[in-house]
């Protein structure tokens, strides 16, 4: 193997030679081979790195910091990496120590290597662009990398807003077919009174409508940037007039409406915004799970459960128990929602460990936060398409439940009073009787009465009634 | 001991005859020795079941449902309740099954034997007005009990909300004082770059201030509330016009800018807003205890530790090391941060565990809420009294810590390039000596050279240095 | 109010006369205003408290370190306490700073003024006998205060067994009397294949006593005590005779079969068993949980549920719905285990938060763990007397579905084949017709053949069948 | 692309005529896109598929339940997957509904087709030999699959054990060559009594001791395996003499000492063991991170921070901070730890929302196990070979602060007294002076009786001192 000689504080390593990474990578390579899974896995992670080093490239070249020569190499690099090329360059693993330090280095020493191959220069030979001090300039890890982890944070959650929209349109689609079906409505796991499953299926779309709120606010915090702090936010060795420009090339490049943070000293060591989005991330994943809770029970059956509803089968069911199909969509999404509240402790975790001017756990934070975003996309997607678009209604054998439940004695409780209506309700349960019957038997109400009170479509929503 | 005799669907039950509580609460009494914390512990949430049973009796009378004189007695007992007294009488447990039931039941007891007496008539005497027939006229637990514990966690968010406020304002007021006190920053523990321990504290009275922002966007979640749900959300039971009229009164009561969910049966099920207040409290949890992390570390010592403050001596801090004082008030502030963690995941799954129509787990979540936010700011309270507001800084050794700091090459590396810095940094740390000197003897830089690029108030804040 | 003055580094301060407290617990008390529940609350802990001190106060004596009069008032002291006095005067908070201090320091104080007493002096008079250099004497807060929360964690979970011992007696006699009730099995909430409702049962008995098992190893990490440790674990100021004498003397009045840690430094700094603890009561936790989970599902209905057993009726369910019952004792069963997984969480976060020679988070720690364990206790209690012993089953409901059942297809699998198996499930789910006819009309098997493999009770157990 | 027709209950689908893996595979590859990580990327479950299936096929064969010639192409597939190959036709994701089927169906497929090429078949042509019917016989996912789970992670288990004691030895072996390096110990981060650095590091190999033991009581449970269980745990379609004869092969086969669960229905549907070992993984996480947040602060610096020990350099720290150098390794293991309990969070919850017969989550809780225990190695492997076996102490700083240091005192307040000795730390506090000199000014004790009680060797040992 060809190598090419590079030297680091420790010392001299030889680096392959049609490798763009170099010593840095190298030794991060070496120093943390934990999950095996590296970061140019994270595509959104790739290119806002790309993104990042042109805009800095953009905002020196502005300044005269940087010259032609070399801003329009550094530039050509990075767009490269941004239309798909060289992110197998990217090898450091996804959790390593060292505060990003090794990501920001790997993407220095890929953009400069590419870039001096722009130049009509050899890979290495960094005299004529130099990895920290032209692709990095202005820039620390401190920057650079929680800036990056915000951009690609913030492309995730664009998707996943729109993976919940898909999966709102799913439910509220159904809520319409299933506008007449009425059923038992249940509290605590108990017969309750009457709604529709319409409404039933319009409360999963309220609900992931609300989350797409909370998600929406929650992403804005990604949008403010700390480029400019430099080593701990002092901006120490970036020109005055960087920390602006920087951000106003790089909005423009990413399309995001990007802002400086007004504190940048605070902005590099608070993880407050991954927190947040944490938080709201683990919020999805809790009225998922409990979407997903329902549907299974609501399907539970087809004979000794509740049978309300049937999923579309998906695949068999059992190795062993022919014909048998289970819920296997809401089971995985019910499995995504553990890990994004698991995800969700571990950047808790990892943000209160901060010490001081830094948070050194950042690279753990953005590890828990990607599978998070990511998982819960595809988790929607199969939800959605996969199960609740073909969801159908045993609608006989709702409107049986209800004609036959103990629970219509709840719209009498007005007429017959509390008391009465507590004895019909136990009369009810022991002797297995309707309701109807028993409270006629008891001379209570009139069939004529009973009817009135008791018509279907009155049931599910507010009315007073008197006789 | 004197008794009455009460009834419900089990049967008869003696009731102490000075008790304003009946069956319902003695069943649950006996069914829940879990905490020995009863309700009345929560003094937010015995008001705001006052208040809601207030609104709801003027709504009901104001549409003709209720009486003058059970309206007016009924008012009564909720404003005595409002006003302190009765408290005692809200006996049920903190940690309850029946998804509020009993917490409602309490209220609804309570009142009905206050507003009772106020009619001249006697404990226990039901069929001149009754605790669910008339008390909890249009209600049903599961709209009148997430609501109480709505107003009542807003309750605490404002204090909390207050409290944080303060201890900004302490940080912020070190922040001034110690504006001209340079110091070393550190990054992942290391000695980075100079700043000022001024901007050290400013930076933790904008993370505070940043928490007072997400508290307040989570804590209008809070304002949006289903009175007029009753059962599952349909408004079985409920007169039409109610629904406004309880909101309107409630509102107008509490002072708060209450309003109807607009769909009540997704409101009446789902717990996402208290898991976005919980994930906001964590969310300060994990900045206090960031916070006082550092504190600790700042103030470690007095000669084998970083030793850049001072905290105040609040009391000895071994029973066998004489005169050895601890941080004890920032331990407390780290314990608190980890118990509201630790609550999170207790709402967490608490929310995620709810079922169909209703959650039957809310009293958990707001037995974890309540602790959160009165520890919280118990916690700031005696962090910014006790402790930030008598911090002093070690000026002389800060000045000296910088002026032999390796880090001070930071400032050199635009001038002198990336690797000469390096090799001046590794003499320095392997020599002892002081980069200046090394500079100095490699003749990188001329002696007023460095004068002019290591003056101390040009260290701390984006500066471009060229020779 | 009388006073007396006491002094500590900070100064002097008047103390209420009466009080046996002292300086140290003063300030502990304004510092830590934090839940205002005060140590005293925990039983357990101030007698392991007295149980230390008379044991240390015997080593002294016996190596002579300690006069006649000053061990006998010690002792005298300290038994009272064990006899359930002065519990009261234990008022410093359950959540403090200062690593016990305060705890240790409010012990000391308490027994040094009421031997004072003993010895005929005053309170405050400790020229005579002094809180620190001899009711503290060969402690430091740092080994007296971990060996204080083994015991009272050891004497709480001696009493979580004899609990978890009752409800699995509870589970195991319904096992026996639902030996005969045969019922569909469900995996995945979907039918499965038959057992009896025996076997459920059985299930949660099995299921507990492996807990119980777990408990008990556990609990033996709480034996392992660090007295002799003093500040950090190098025994400064303890004679070497001392940390054996003082395991045997409290051995002896405990009754546990304590031993001295073999590495003091180690077993000074590390919270490992307590987190060892915490996470089998985390595991206690998830398995009470879902057994409850279970027995709601178990008996949702009555009427829109599954149906299979009835739980007694405790309370009434509902304020507005008559005759409604809930499953409200395994609802508080969920609810505490909720809160055991968050109390883990947090005992996690102070476990890993310890630095360097002591882990000052230990109060949190203790708090957490007091909690979960005795709310566990309260909640296997009322699951045990208030629900499970009086549980019923439907039989003939049961009975009917398993003959209905598709899942009875499974039994004739290994002699129709997977492939034909799935096609008869296939049309008895479509058709609702019988599995028995199906394989009949398709000339499958014979109804002697079918009699012989589909015998009720050889349903529930292994057989290989073939024709 | 050539390709064959399946068959399942949905319908054909088209399957690629080389693929080993059938139409069940297909099906789940389809439903579940989540993580992209097929279960190809855990080979040691791969491994225990292969074995299990093994074992059965000897066991069928044994009873006579399956001939020789399907026996031996059987058990000939498996060994060639255990051999390592076809590891790459194991496709679906790691994160799945349907409790495992999609996995265990894809082993019956894939070990399956293989085996029909043994038997000079062409692939799918099942009427020869079946996935369902032979492959799977006597088994359901049910057991097979949480057996593979089991066998799986006491491998992973093994390596962790094996892992932890060569972290071990690294500490050992540092405590051993730090034995003679006096130095300050330190309780809440202040200043307390010397101790040496042997000391200090010994008690990290203590630690790293009792968690291997803790690791070997929870590896056993993995040893109980449900073989035999079936679909829910009554052994339906298992042959009587099956179970017994599976779990020997199985055993002989693994090597492990295997045995059935005393209660097959309790085993099948119980996660207690899983939420076990994650709960010690959990333990051993807390452990590390608290070892490696020592290790940073221990080397904090180089001159504004305790100092008192380096770290290896193993990467340049910064992009922007020539020569600065961060404690990479420790931070990665930190970021391990956090992951670790963040999984087992995932585990807690997915264990709690297993239902009735069966836990349709086991697929999520081996993901988060798996991950934990292979990070787990290789952060110790990192950890002890790039970090810990080359780190140095400051031996000359180190003593010259235990000569400076205020927490001397100790050592003298047997013999001066409490509240002298808190005068004299007070006094050495606020001067900057000796505590030695200041005893000699105030005459406490002479030159000779000081020299004689701070001899360096028994102030970090039991000793009792009186004059």
């Amino acid at each position: 193997m060809t190598t090419r000689i590079e030297h680091d504080l420790i010392g001299n390593r030889d680096i392959p030679a049609q490798a763009y990474w170099g010593v840095h990578t190298l030794r991060a390579v070496e120093n943390f081979p934990i999950t095996g899974v590296p970061i140019s896995h994270y595509r959104e992670l790739i290119l806002s790195l790309a993104l990042i080093k042109q805009a800095a490239a953009q905002a020196n070249h502005e300044i005269g910091l940087l010259d032609d020569v070399k801003a329009q190499a550094i530039v050509g690099a990075c767009e490269e990496i941004r239309a798909g090329k060289l992110h197998q360059e990217f090898v450091v693993d996804s959790i390593q120590g060292g505060a990003g330090t090794s990501t920001n280095m790997n993407a220095n020493e890929v953009i400069a290597n590419r870039a001096l191959e722009l130049m009509g220069k050899q890979k290495g030979e960094y005299q004529y662009l130099h990895p920290n001090e032209h692709v990095n300039m202005c820039q620390s890890t401190n920057d650079a990398y929680p800036t990056s982890l915000r951009l690609a944070t913030y492309m995730g959650l664009l998707q996943l807003g729109a993976a919940l929209e898909r999966l709102k349109l799913h439910f509220a689609a159904k809520a319409e077919e299933f506008n007449d079906v009425l059923k038992m409505g249940r509290t605590q796991l108990q017969d309750a009174v009457p709604m529709t499953l319409g409404q039933e299926f319009q409360t999963y779309a309220v609900m992931l409508g609300e989350d797409q709120q909370r998600l929406l606010e929650a992403s804005q915090l990604m949008l403010e940037i700390n480029m400019g702090a430099t080593a701990i936010g002092t901006g120490i060795c970036a020109h005055p007039d960087y920390a602006p420009l920087v951000c106003k090339h790089l909005a423009k490049l990413s399309g995001f409406a990007l802002v400086t943070a007004p504190n940048l000293i605070e902005a590099t060591q608070d993880c407050g915004a991954f927190v947040q989005v944490s938080g709201v991330l683990k919020r999805i994943a809790v009225k998922l799970s409990k979407i997903c809770n329902d549907l299974r029970l609501l399907s539970s059956g087809p004979r000794a459960g509740f049978g309300d509803i049937n999923l579309p089968a998906r695949q068999a069911g059992s190795s062993i128990m022919p014909g048998k199909v289970n819920p296997v969509i809401p089971e995985v999404v019910n499995q995504v929602a553990f890990e994004v509240i698991g995800n969700d402790m571990t950047v808790t975790m990892a943000a209160e460990g901060g010490q001081l001017q830094l948070n050194a756990f950042e690279p753990v934070i953005a590890y828990s936060l990607f599978r998070s975003v990511s998982h819960l996309i595809a988790a929607c997607d199969t939800l959605g398409e996969n199960c609740v678009k073909d969801i159908t209604a045993n609608r006989d054998f709702l409107k049986q439940q209800v004609e036959n439940s103990i629970g219509l004695v709840t719209a009498l409780f007005p007429i017959i009073g509390y008391a009465a209506a507590t004895e019909v309700a136990g009369e009810a349960f022991h002797s297995g009787g309707s309701v109807s019957d028993i409270v006629l038997a008891r001379g209570l109400m009139t069939r004529e009465q009973l009817d009135e009170v008791l018509q279907p479509a009155e049931l599910t929503r507010p009315r007073w009634v008197s006789l």
